[in-house]
């Protein structure tokens, strides 16, 4: 560990974060004249600030970063810029919030939860309103990089099995090998992603900030949206289906759409194992949701069908947007829901969860231990498309496995300690970690009502869902910062 | 599979059965002249005539019995005679229970679950309660064959472990080799320990009724009491003690309590790895609750210390016993004992949950993926005692631990499908699965309540618990079915 080369890194990124983040919204600020300026620049010169002079004071340091070092910069990396995120919420005098709820919804944005604590969202600043959204852009932008570059590199995520030794679906050198060069096609295909998404919002009706605003919160699977009453404020079918489509598209893969739109080939998405499974449970759950709602005679054919089909791939791929107020469907739906949202979407998306690949692995394994029973002294592999997996990365699967079911425990039993209902807590935990955002009952809409308490161990539960739990797991080993 | 030897063995299984349950009530309520002589006799009768079928029609059959065979055995072992030993329930006339009522109270008696579905227990006939106690003691004797005997033949459960190839710390040939002599010897053991408990329940003031009555129940694991308040019926700190040693040993590895005795040597306790972090566990989680307990005023000191180590021994064991209300106790201590009864007794013991040796080897192993993370190259071995465990059985740990998170919450939300609260709903699943028996809420003492699809739900759970998941979901494996 060499201290001063990761504080260089940060005051970097600080610099980069206090522009990016900030001046977008002074100049909607100033197109909207809402007042706001003032907030922006503030909050952008003080990150700046504190970048620069982090940058500084660490400048001559240039030892060769190691990879081990990457795990402090990651969780830096979102800790750090989630807090001076917050800074226009707390800065600005027309967001009621304080500097709790400030931080909260930072770190929601950036790590693209979409849990609020803001009610009145229709009556604040358009700025606010923008750089709420654009947080949540640039924390996809973040985690698309993050996702398939830099995790795998640390030994950590769903993607490291994309970047096995063994032949996997997407081979390595498929991707530009260089972590920025990487990054940046990554990056392109996200920037169309939102391009195409937000002309079609546009095309379907919506105003074109609002159509902007929820583009960037769609393609990130974030969830966060302009209006109280989230997608269900625009009463349109045709927006709504636009959203499902681009939810399900960003659930994918980005490595993938990268080799797609390299090779032009749209059978590399009926070839890859992990998209046809997400497509099959995304197409169970909402057949079955669908069903449920119609046959219970909670809606009409019409918006059964609409309702369902929304609700779940908004659920399932952890983005979180409402059109309904799943929360009070019948036959233990929105429970099925919270279930879905825990397998996610695909490694390497900007959604959350536990990533379906890891599912299907599970899966995989438990039949095959079942197999093995019965057949004692039989080979057995484990096979994704054609391609045998390393007992390697299933052991990483099920330790990924373990450790989130431990870390569910534990948070939820925290939040009963401070006198949360199970329900809340149970969803609460289940909508941060999974990065979904709403959960049921006290959590349903607006975190607000939680106490300040319940609201840190929230943001430590979204910080750990986005960094994939073991990259801060390996901070708190003793061993990592011996030399 | 050759079905008329499987059902040969389960005729003689019946016809001793018919005599083993029944005759003793027979002679109880001959003693107590309570009327209930005529039921037992009838469904001794109709069970051992139903065996004597079986056994005549297929006595002919003596093809050699395969390894594979014990899996149907095992899974119908449990479930008939837990069928026929609900007879007496729905026979005598002053037990007012109907089928299901009685098919629940008979399986949660054989799985050693505990929970129950009558109330006033102080008013039925003693020979109805001591047949009631009778059927755990009788389904602990099964669990100590079927754990250490018979499942890790066929590959399953966590005593698996102790007779894998490499030196484990209970060897293999410690344990009288053949089936029977192993299952005679442990026997022995568990009579002692019941006598003993008998005894002791006695010369601290119970009836000499309630004393065998206890005593049953004690060493089985399983919880039932012949009154509705179950041991605070008693008020007794003395009996509460005597409670509270004789869990903690029934709760450790019969095949270790063998080897102690065998060797004549206590140190064997002390070096077996599962029993010294069996009793860690215990130890941490009493401390907590006894000091949780006394620093919110819920009970004196004495009270904490009496009813917080009670209750943690009673529910981590998953016996069941009662001293206090838990479930009203302050700081989601509740739900703290409900995780330790998912952790439970050791592998090898009367009780349930996952097993103390599995739990203790997914955190070796989540350790061992943290510490390979910093270390990429290193090569790490997940060690118990100074034993290597093979990566075999690392592997059938987490298949177990998977297995047993999804069967959990796909109990569970069948459960909240009927209409079930949350806390009732999640601590029922877990009361049943892990043969606990008491939940929480609308399953705190009784669960009478539930409407008859619930009970049937949780009849399945019990079973899946006691005989480990895998044994069942291998008969749902096509693959078995073939020849
Ligand atoms: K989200
Ligand atoms: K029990």
């Amino acid at each position: 560990m060499y201290l001063p080369v990761v504080a260089k890194i940060l005051g970097v990124l600080l610099m980069l974060f206090s522009i990016l983040a900030n001046l977008p919204s002074v100049l909607v600020s100033w197109i909207y004249r809402d007042g706001e300026i003032t907030s922006f620049l503030y909050a952008g010169l003080i990150t700046f600030l504190v970048g620069f002079a982090m940058w500084l004071m660490t400048c001559r340091a240039n030892k060769e970063m190691r990879t081990r070092d990457g795990f402090l910069i990651v969780t830096l990396f979102w800790t750090v810029l989630s807090t001076f995120g917050a800074l226009p919420f707390w800065i600005s005098p027309d967001v009621p919030l304080d500097l709790t709820d400030a931080i909260f919804e930072s770190f929601s944005g950036l790590t693209t939860t979409g849990a609020t604590v803001i009610t009145g969202l229709d009556d604040l600043p358009k700025s606010i309103l923008f750089y709420r959204q654009q947080l949540q852009w640039l924390g996809g932008m973040g985690i698309v990089a993050l996702a398939v570059a830099v995790l795998p590199m640390l030994g950590i995520g769903g993607m490291q099995l994309y970047r096995a030794e063994s032949p996997g679906p997407v081979k390595n050198d498929n991707l530009v090998p260089r972590l920025k060069e990487t990054a940046k096609a990554l990056w392109y295909i996200y920037l169309g992603l939102t391009v195409a998404c937000a002309l079609a919002y546009w095309a379907a009706g919506m105003s074109l900030f609002d159509a902007i605003c929820h583009s960037f919160t769609t393609v990130a699977i974030g969830g966060f949206s302009t209006h109280d009453s989230s997608m269900a404020y625009f009463n349109s079918d045709v927006i709504n289906m636009i959203a499902v489509l681009f939810m399900f598209v960003a659930g994918i893969n980005f490595a993938l759409h990268f080799t797609a739109w390299q090779r032009r080939s749209f059978i590399q998405y009926l070839k890859d194992p992990e998209t046809r499974f997400y497509t099959g449970i995304l197409g169970l759950v909402a057949a079955f949701t669908i069903l449920v709602l119609y046959f219970t005679d909670t809606y009409n054919a019409k918006d059964s069908l609409v309702h369902g089909l929304f609700q779940t791939v908004s659920v399932a791929t952890t983005t979180g947007y409402a059109t309904a107020n799943f929360d009070s469907w019948p036959l233990a739906l929105p429970y099925l829901l919270i279930y879905s949202s825990i397998i996610g979407a695909c490694a390497g998306s900007t959604g959350g969860g536990m990533k379906v690949i890891r599912i299907l692995l599970i899966i995989k394994q438990g039949f095959r231990e079942v197999k093995r029973l019965i057949h004692p002294n039989a080979i057995i592999s484990v096979k994704l498309g054609r391609d045998l997996v390393p007992d390697r990365i299933i052991e990483s699967v099920w330790g990924f496995f373990a450790v989130y079911v431990l870390v569910y425990l534990a948070l939820l039993i925290v939040l009963l300690a401070m006198d949360i209902d199970v329900v809340t807590a149970f969803s609460a935990v289940g909508a941060c970690l999974n990065n979904l955002g709403p959960g049921l009952e006290g959590v349903a809409a607006n975190y607000g009502d939680l106490a300040d308490p319940a609201k840190w161990v929230l943001c430590l539960a979204m910080l750990l869902g986005r960094l994939e739990i073991f990259t801060l797991l390996v901070l708190l080993m003793p061993m990592f910062w011996r030399r």
